[in-house]
């Protein structure tokens, strides 16, 4: 079994500290599993380990995301690059092209899709071996996760069961909740089962899997409630497949002998959703029925839910506050007194302050205002952006504060447009300026004039203060200049 | 008539936007005559000379304050700088001595000490003028400005006055407090002159001046209400005598010929308030009502009743939020979604959200925090603080960027425990470093190792970034080497 994991979401609706590089789930809010708050990238990596499917998974996404992904999971995880962002659709078909030529995959082998970001138990990767068995005992095509509604909600796909057939082992549906329940993990409480109310049906590998008889996309509440009474799952955008199903498809779309022919013919792929393109034409399509923990942490008013009530960073919380939430990434205090049922985020971005049940609404005021990221992991390190001034004579300034870790580099380059100047702040480094090295420490300062060629390579954790300063900043002209540091 | 105008405060109440140098009565956030938001200095400044009364200020602080006054004011006042922070009674003294042998100003010149940040009307200043009379007339050694009090407040002293000498023109309270209304200023509102109920007793100068019976410090409700029955008053700060009188008790107190002589003994004057080491033991004290507006803004709750509640800076502010105020000085956005009655305001010191009413307890929160201002004005421009940072190694830096204005200079100076890098980021300026002067513009760097002079003259508005590095910053050896420029 293959795991590919699809990274995207431009992250507009956890503004301040989502962007279009920092998506949710690289945020590290969440609680830990030994204390420590981590990212749901981290959280869902460090639960797959658990569940034991860990090894071998692929990450698809856009080229903004490598560095963040290499930052917080190292080179333990493959990186498939999209050349640019489509849809789930063309991400799926060249994942499973790296995966055959790049990787050799037997055609045989299941892959597993997942969307990155879902807030779950354990028990939901653990699900993963039972798509796996249904995959290979070709019960369907495709195989998908459903997750058993807890209200009728209008904002997710729903994926109705084929209930038609012979009826299972319950013909009592309070029955099937509590047997189905034992089956699936004995700890879960009844609550979370209360949606899916008529389970049974042909089970299909004795696993609860059952044959899909249709889908219905983002209903009303009405419609909800008539889909739920019908058993509909909520499609959680879990699909699995053999290899050599997807490939048949990909090699109909794109003539290709090797990985570089479908990353060349990517716009081939038509830019629409795997659901889409794929599983609505299928022939035969499969769902397992997923009964426990499962949240969309797409909001600051989900994502607090799973975060504890302490403040993260240089904050303190009066105690006339009331399930507030504050997270602070800035360099100053933040004071918050009197504040109930808020959330407080500060980030080098900005700051909101919002009530969070209106916090959902968010969107609307920041994704007009296209702001350059000021705060950045990269994989030597990470940035923040400290200034960004504009004078009257139509000079612009951008300072920055970077950290390079031990042994990383800052790649050798020039710019045309713009000079710099390196302030080392703390830490050893090389600085390599024209060709020649020099072992710089805290207070050491380089100036590099527009046309100088100029690297850095950290001995130790080194802090540098960068300020740049030219008439262009954006299209600086920018060359990196290969093996030459 | 002379004005001497007391301006104190740490500020701590309007944290982040106060700090130990930026005090409250220096904060831009008053809604100004013209529409532009200015200071409450500014204010006062402006009223006055409306008034009539903004010949001969005198404006007596601490070093600390004086950079923000000149950034504010510029040369149109003097400044009589503290030796060290005592209180008001050495203040005072202080300034008499100044306006008697550096100003050369008469004896029987009338002198009125005001503090520099009530929020008031304009017919508060036209007071003085009566103040002014009474004094010349003498009447008293001493002539108070009482505010007629609106509550039984247990913030303020009251002065009570001598209600027992021939009644005046008035039997009847409710027709005093009318025929006083038009007296004062008919367009004021009736309730603004419902705490004062007894007003009468003996006409001094036929202004309303009435001799002064007792003092009472911060009493309870009670006692309040008891004192407001009584005709109390609150007691504002307003001090108005002879410069003879002061004179008197400063040579009783020190020894002096000149001014020089006074700033000496500095510590000769006990340390205590002008009220009881002057008022209280005076033989004779004669109080002036005053019935207009007059607001004490030292919290936020009660600054923003004086506030527009449109934002000010970088703010975006939901439909859904009520009677709330945010300020935003950093370069960052924010915002703000479903906030009702509540504070938001962003410095380079730090963040607050708060509750209005429960802004009043920010003291606490703050108080222990011995931070460094981020954010200050300069006799030659002003400054921020960008970053500071302290690395393994046991460097610390500090990132500032300094605007200075045209025709402005940073002293010529030497840093011994300490380098630093200047690079401009705008303008046009001369560098001069150990004596040799270098024509700078955006872009240019110049690194100033520990031990070496160096001095900015700004040939225009010039912005320029500056990296402190060293084991220790604040301790840093600085020198100022004079004329060397």
């Amino acid at each position: 079994m293959k795991i590919v994991l699809l990274s995207g979401g431009s992250g507009k609706r956890l503004w301040p500290l989502s962007n279009g590089i920092r998506s949710k789930q690289f945020l590290k809010v969440v609680q830990g599993g030994d204390g420590r708050v981590e990212s749901m990238l981290q959280r869902v990596y460090r639960q797959m380990q658990a569940a034991g499917v860990g090894d071998g998974i692929t990450v698809a996404t856009g080229a903004a995301q490598v560095e963040s992904i290499r930052g917080q999971l190292g080179e333990r995880v493959s990186v498939v690059v999209e050349p640019e962002r489509r849809n789930t659709f063309p991400a799926i078909a060249l994942s499973a092209a790296y995966l055959y030529f790049e990787k050799g995959c037997p055609p045989g082998e299941t892959v597993v899709v997942l969307p990155v970001d879902p807030y779950v138990g354990e028990e939901y990767f653990k699900m993963l071996h039972k798509l796996d068995s249904a995959v290979q005992a070709d019960v369907a095509d495709i195989v998908l996760m459903g997750v058993a509604p807890t209200y009728p909600s209008e904002k997710y796909g729903y994926i109705i069961p084929d209930l038609s057939g012979k009826m299972g082992k319950f013909a009592n549906p309070v029955d099937a909740m509590n047997a189905d329940a034992r089956d699936v993990d004995s700890s879960l409480p009844v609550s979370s089962l209360a949606g899916i109310r008529k389970e049974g049906g042909q089970d299909l590998v004795g696993s609860g899997i059952l044959p899909v008889l249709k889908f219905r996309e983002k209903p009303d509440v009405c419609a909800a409630q008539e889909l739920i009474a019908q058993g509909g799952l909520w499609n959680c955008g879990v699909f699995a497949f053999k290899l050599s199903y997807l490939m048949g498809i990909v090699q109909k779309t794109v003539p290709c002998a090797c990985y570089a022919d479908v990353q060349r013919q990517y716009t081939g792929f038509e830019g629409t959703s795997f659901d889409y393109a794929v599983v609505e034409k299928a022939d035969g399509v499969a769902v397992l029925p997923y009964h426990g923990e499962w949240k969309d942490l797409g909001t600051w008013n989900t994502l607090t839910e799973v975060m504890e009530e302490k403040p993260i960073g240089d904050v303190m919380v009066s105690d006339q506050c009331r399930n507030t939430h504050v997270i602070n990434e800035l360099g100053i205090p933040i004071v918050v007194m009197g504040a109930n049922d808020m959330i407080v985020v500060a980030s080098p971005d900005g700051i909101l302050v919002s009530d969070k049940e209106q916090s959902s609404y968010i969107k609307r005021y920041v994704e007009d205002r296209d702001m350059r990221p000021m705060f950045e992991e990269r994989s030597w390190g990470e940035y923040r952006v400290l200034d960004m001034a504009g004078g009257e004579d139509g000079m612009k300034s951008l300072t920055k504060r970077k950290k390079i870790r031990e042994g990383e580099r800052i790649a050798y380059q020039v710019h045309q447009n713009r000079s710099e100047v390196w302030t080392v702040l703390s830490g050893k480094c090389i600085i390599t300026i024209n060709d020649r090295a020099h072992e710089a420490f805290a207070g050491d300062t380089y100036s590099v004039p527009a046309g100088v060629k100029h690297g850095l390579f950290a001995v130790t954790d080194t802090e540098v203060l960068e300020v740049q300063v030219g008439k262009e900043l954006i299209k600086d002209g920018t060359e990196l200049i290969p093996g030459g540091e």
